[in-house]
């Protein structure tokens, strides 16, 4: 049993907590994950834990127990913290016992495996972190083949987009990429391409996801950018009847995945 | 012209921020609404804003000029602040130069006008104001006639109800009761009950939305209570594909909420 670490000035811990500057990820190539949960499903979709943070007092959740048997047979240098150290590693209110430092997965578009007639996700230039964490998540949970981040101004392994996935970012199904490679890309698989719009004059209830289709988000605050206005991506929208003029990004995601789900006759063998 | 607001410690500012905490809220029955669209659709929406702060070196937002125009004309005392006096009222990073006080608004049940085969939403239990604001938000944009919060735990006009709810929460068709009275005015309504539940055996593409129907859901973490579980009301679920075994619940209302309006042949007499 490896001594508790007691102090806040440790140098490991020090260099553990730099991780949630951005800067700091990109330069070692290294991600902080936060909770029991999301560790277990980083080190379950074959990520590499490099060192992780235990702290017993503090540790919950029905996975933690999980958590710390698959931390035990990885190759991840485990250590183990006074409450104090732990918090001063702990994002937020997350204070349910598990950091640990991943090494930052490669997502080169080029190595995304594809089941045939698939269902794919684009979200392009999103901007907060827990949008594309919901995406994700959803994306997960309605059998969405691949989900491809274009243009990205954050970071697809930053710890709040871990977070808000629930770690279902950790999934090999993911890649990173320009706009142009994406449609390039797009190209190659040869499934419609859906790019949401709210200006768009068909609606999502129109596109036919049966065999296939790409689904195109943009961000926030600006929308697709007009790289996407090209034949033969087809604008749609979804109907907005309220006071207001657009939905939340996850939402509109949430609405689009489940309809392609619904119209699939068996999505990516998956099992419902 | 009325002088600006300069110091801090203002007695009217200090009153206004109270309204943070939700025993002010309760004990004057006023919340603080922050944003100036916010702002504007809450009295668009007929709520009554007791007083306004207004502050131009922070003014933005395309409704900025809509929303000041339309608090001249109403009955609001309408003050203007320095910036520093703006941050004290301000919520988090809010600082887009308008905050009200607005009385808040009484939402009985009995009160709630309802069309012909409506799409009502029940809520129970939520516990996160970001939720609860989101799943109005989508429901207003899905034209869901009318949204009934059981037996709350968080309060229908907090301020970040409000504001993740973009100020759709004003809209008068929200009512909040008890879980009994809710099962109660559903069977007088006589539409098919639906509630979600994770374990529920039948997929959500089986139920029929389009003469009308509630649809239920419980809280994050807890799910719907036992006294749901009684005829006529049918469990449904979302299928789940993936790692995790759930699904933020503001997704599922999207997702449900955007199928009953796919089968309605024209939701509440409005346009797409």
């Amino acid at each position: 049993m490896p001594p508790v670490i007691t102090s806040r000035h440790n140098p490991r811990v020090k260099q553990a907590a730099a991780l949630r500057s951005r800067k700091a990820r990109d330069a070692r190539r290294q991600t902080l994950v936060h909770g029991p949960r999301e560790t277990l499903r980083a080190i379950q979709a074959g990520a590499e834990v490099v060192e992780a943070y235990v702290c017993q007092e503090l540790l919950r959740g029905a996975d933690a127990a999980q958590a710390q048997a698959a931390l035990q047979s990885s190759s991840a240098d485990v250590m183990t913290t006074t409450p104090e150290v732990f918090e001063r590693l702990a994002y937020g209110d997350r204070l349910d016992g598990v950091v640990s430092v991943v090494a930052t997965p490669r997502r080169p578009l080029p190595g995304l495996g594809l089941p045939p007639r698939p269902v794919v996700a684009v979200v392009e230039g999103v901007e907060k972190p827990g949008n594309l964490g919901a995406v994700l998540r959803t994306a997960d949970a309605a059998a969405v083949d691949a989900v491809v981040l274009a243009d990205p101004v954050i970071d697809l392994f930053g710890p709040n987009v871990i977070r808000a996935s629930v770690g279902a970012v950790f999934k090999p199904n993911t890649a990173v990429a320009t706009t142009g490679e994406t449609l390039a890309w797009l190209e190659g698989i040869g499934v419609p391409v859906y790019a949401t719009r709210p200006d768009a004059a068909e609606c999502y209830t129109a596109a036919d996801f049966s065999a296939g289709a790409a689904i195109v988000l943009g961000a926030e605050s600006t929308g697709l950018s007009d790289a996407w206005r090209v034949a033969p991506t087809r604008p749609i929208r979804l109907p907005m009847h309220g006071v207001a003029d657009s939905l939340n990004l996850s939402a509109t995601a949430a609405v689009l995945f489940y309809e392609a789900l619904r119209q699939r006759p068996s999505p990516g063998g998956a099992v419902g």
